[in-house]
């Protein structure tokens, strides 16, 4: 027997419709990349969308079509998700981030018809103009009086929607439709892209509109440094709009002073960014003296949180940390680490061990963690094993089938993470899949080691990888980069590592670089660390 | 093209399953029918629950099937739902504030297989067991110890369920299947009953778990006083166990002195019910001179908020008022009045008076109000019209086709309210359809004239009814229930009403009564008062 309730399908454009409807005249910040900054409402963006949905079909785009953006956070870039995703277009997120080549692969795979871009992106989209033959028109984000000199004749976005109508049907198709792609770069293979569908994008959008997920109220403002191109903004150009809080869009300018310019003058409450991010903000505060009054929470996820980042925001700036894991596939909220009742009376130490941990999953999202013959391990804390998820916003496969058949039997999708849990549902986790290092046949957490040596005031970023060692297959070593100006031996970063870890999980060497490397969404790119050690001679072999 | 995303249905087990894995201890704190406190943790009731599950399939109870349940707030109570959902039975909750006539009648439309109740109301079953042949099997919420003498063949609930298999599988259907059924006792007709899905239930919970609409986190203690067979505790039982909050279940006293002493004694931060429960608690406080430290947010809804509850609940004691509409058809909540940005810096009397009104939908309700020809009126905070609802949690139509089609073309419900909007979405009942007083062709709200003569110091009940007038077809007569040893005149009513309201809005007449009937959920029966003063005679007429 089926219910007898009303059949409301669960599609993107309901979430500007209702931001229309109910907080008309909330606000959308953005600085443009040309520094100024344009102040919109959610009436404004819906009108605008609605534009961009009639500018798309009149370009012959309809349901199913990529329509790609290379785009900062921006009032614009907004409008262009929800004008493609209105009319059952798929939005395709580019991350300019990575190499031309590689974004001219990912056009080409996902067979875009349209790209939007920020005019930062030119230069690029220039020097793959003629390798995309997909696309069949460019629009850049400017007006008239700001449009650049361009050979692909490009339109201005502001003069492309300019005077089109508004009446254009949103929603008419079900909700499983795809809505959005955004492709993942593997370390192995080529990229592969996420199809999410208005479905998954609203489920995910409300089960992180719940209180101990992100919990934003339409009181708040809400900054969102983390770039749509990487995972959706975390789902917050969704999460804004359906609570009514006012956003904040940073555009193309992420370093300390511009992102406290904006904390400051717009009063934001909630804000969301990598570790990166904030090691810049902190070290801006701390050199300029200044606090963060108006801030109450910042969602640091994307890499593991270190825990001088995580002190000071918590001790010096009396900031609220959620730590948060996701991935790509898992749209991307999957873990929040808001303090679980039985953490609230503890002491400062434990409560920001707890914090460390990537958190506890919403309604919603399903984990498990599982040993090397799929059974499950137990919950106690410091088992680890391969972590499992399942829910509503999780990938079930990829893109035209890429990577073959991503999930089991049961649905479980693996994150290719190692993590433990404990008996209250927190995850910890302890490695990447292929990154974790194997000693003997036993595991060796890399992050452990990384986090404590990133802990070490000389030391600006830590890898650890497994190094050959004939007797042990696998033996780490830790690669440090320093703090400009600093040079530590490796004395002192031994001294540090010790006690902290069990003693079997001491590299067997240190070894100082300018630079460790960055892949396109900010963590280290451990493929290239392998690949630039792959010869390397450890003392003990 | 469809999205590559992970098909997971939203069915209400997974709720208990969340709680059973991430809050497990977690607790439900339950005054028994004999009076004693009872402690159960999220883990217990998975448990719990599971053994009904079995327990029913071995009563032959499957998809479809439904079990009705006569109950206070309990543990078991809740078990029993989650044993009836999960293996796709629909779980009937009774209002045993009903006359056992109606009680056999909706046990017969609805054809309840099995009958689980609370002591408290064998002496109801006792009367109508004849009457109910569906009923196969009578199931008691209580022990072997406490298991009361019965004509029934009864079985006390924790025998019933103990030592069964917790191995049953929940979950096994899609979505849309039925879960639910409460009927709702329409002032005209035989009572209708709503048919609630899984897919309705899951997304009301996540709908009501946004910060701005109930918003409780796993730090949260909830007490529902509002009855899980009225609309589902507003959703109560689904949002606590899917947050992890504590809860606190009243069982059957409702009184001001036990109300209290569960707000104090389990430190309870939000809680819930209708106007009347508050009068008895605020009395009760006044009198003992007590406070309410830990007391959050109260949401209170069913009727309107009279104002001297509000204000003595936000100025006396500081507790958050969220003023909530919604019916049995709507999941329940449709609005809910936390103070939106443009309000948060007003005075206290510009607040008091936006919290007076029913609130603002949340993502996921969408509201409508249209005049008599069905067209939109302004959202300008006067226009009254028809109030319509269209979302995911909103009927379709009623159980076996009862009222015939109750939704337009494009799916918009019919709440029979009559209600304004303002431009940011809030939205205040002014009426009743069948309430509302037809002056001239003109409408009065009834509700606002009661509003002001409730706040009279000695007046403890009011109504304003139309009743007939030669020349202008209907006109308001007030109807006063004074307070206990207090006799006010027309005179001193007539004078509060003076300047509140437009002036061809004042009743023709008041008249005093010793008792205002009230309906089955608390509400005022009009029906009852309009066939008692049917041929009163008004001094204008
Ligand atoms: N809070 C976190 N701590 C540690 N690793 C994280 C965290 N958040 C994300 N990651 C890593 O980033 C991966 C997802 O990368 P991406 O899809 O590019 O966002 C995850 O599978 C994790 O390995």
């Amino acid at each position: 027997m089926k219910g007898l309730m009303q059949d409301w399908q669960l599609t993107t454009n309901k979430i500007l419709e209702h931001a229309k409807r109910i907080n008309p005249t909330r606000e959308i910040v953005t600085r443009r990349v040309e520094g100024n900054i344009e102040r919109t409402t959610y009436g404004d963006l819906f009108d605008m969308s609605k534009q961009v949905s009639t500018a798309l079909q009149d370009e012959g785009i309809g349901l199913g079509d990529r329509v790609a953006t290379l785009g900062w956070n921006s009032e614009r870039h907004m409008a262009s998700w929800y004008g493609a995703m209105g009319i059952g277009a798929v939005l395709h997120t580019v991350n300019p981030r990575l190499h031309p080549e590689q974004i001219a692969w990912i056009i080409n795979h996902a067979e875009d018809k349209v790209l939007i871009f920020d005019k930062t992106f030119l230069p690029i989209v220039e020097a793959i103009k003629d390798n995309i033959p997909t696309v069949k028109s460019f629009v850049i984000y400017a007006g008239a009086d700001t449009m650049p000199e361009n050979t692909l004749g490009a339109v201005p976005f502001d003069i492309w929607i300019d005077g089109r109508s508004q009446n254009v049907r949103w929603g008419d198709f079900p909700e499983d439709t795809a809505c959005g792609l955004c492709y993942t770069s593997g370390t192995t293979g080529d990229p592969k892209g996420v199809l999410y569908s208005h479905r998954s994008n609203v489920l995910h959008t409300m089960i992180t509109m719940q209180r101990d997920a992100i919990g934003m109220g339409a009181n708040d403002v809400v900054l969102p440094v983390v770039p749509m191109f990487h995972a959706n903004a975390w789902g917050l150009t969704f999460s804004c709009p359906a609570t009514g809080a006012n956003m904040v869009m940073p555009g193309a300018q992420m370093d300390g002073a511009s992102i406290y310019e904006l904390l400051d003058t717009e009063k934001v409450t909630i804000t969301a960014a990598v570790p990166t991010v904030w090691l810049m903000l902190l070290t801006y505060l701390q050199e300029n003296d200044l606090k963060l009054p108006h801030l109450n929470k910042v969602i640091i996820g994307g890499s593991a949180v270190p825990e001088k980042i995580l002190r000071a925001f918590e001790e010096d700036y009396e900031v609220d940390v959620v730590h948060a894991w996701g991935m790509t596939e898992t749209s991307p909220l999957g873990t929040l680490g808001t303090l679980p009742p039985h953490m609230l009376d503890a002491d400062i130490d434990t409560r920001m061990a707890q914090k460390l941990k990537q958190g506890r999953p919403p309604f919603g999202v399903e984990l498990k963690i599982v040993d090397d013959e799929h059974n499950d391990v137990a919950w106690d804390g410091e088992t680890s094993g391969r972590l499992l998820v399942r829910g509503p916003g999780i990938a079930a496969a990829y893109f035209k089938g890429a990577g073959g058949k991503v999930v089991d039997e049961d649905n479980w999708f693996d994150t290719g993470d190692v993590a433990n849990m404990d008996q209250y549902g927190t995850m910890q986790i302890t490695d990447r899949a292929k990154d974790v290092i194997k000693s003997g046949g036993e595991w060796i957490s890399s992050i452990d080691i990384e986090n404590i040596a990133v802990g070490h005031p000389k030391v600006a970023n830590a890898a650890a990888i497994g190094v050959y060692h004939p007797k042990w297959d696998e033996r780490p070593l830790l690669i440090i980069q320093p703090v400009e100006g600093e040079t530590p031996s490796k004395e002192e970063i031994f001294a540090a590592l010790e006690g902290k870890i069990a003693k079997w999980w001491t590299p067997d060497d240190i070894t100082f670089v300018d630079n460790i490397p960055l892949g396109a969404t900010g963590k280290i790119n451990k493929l290239a660390l392998r690949d630039t050690f792959k010869d390397y001679k450890l003392p003990t072999a």
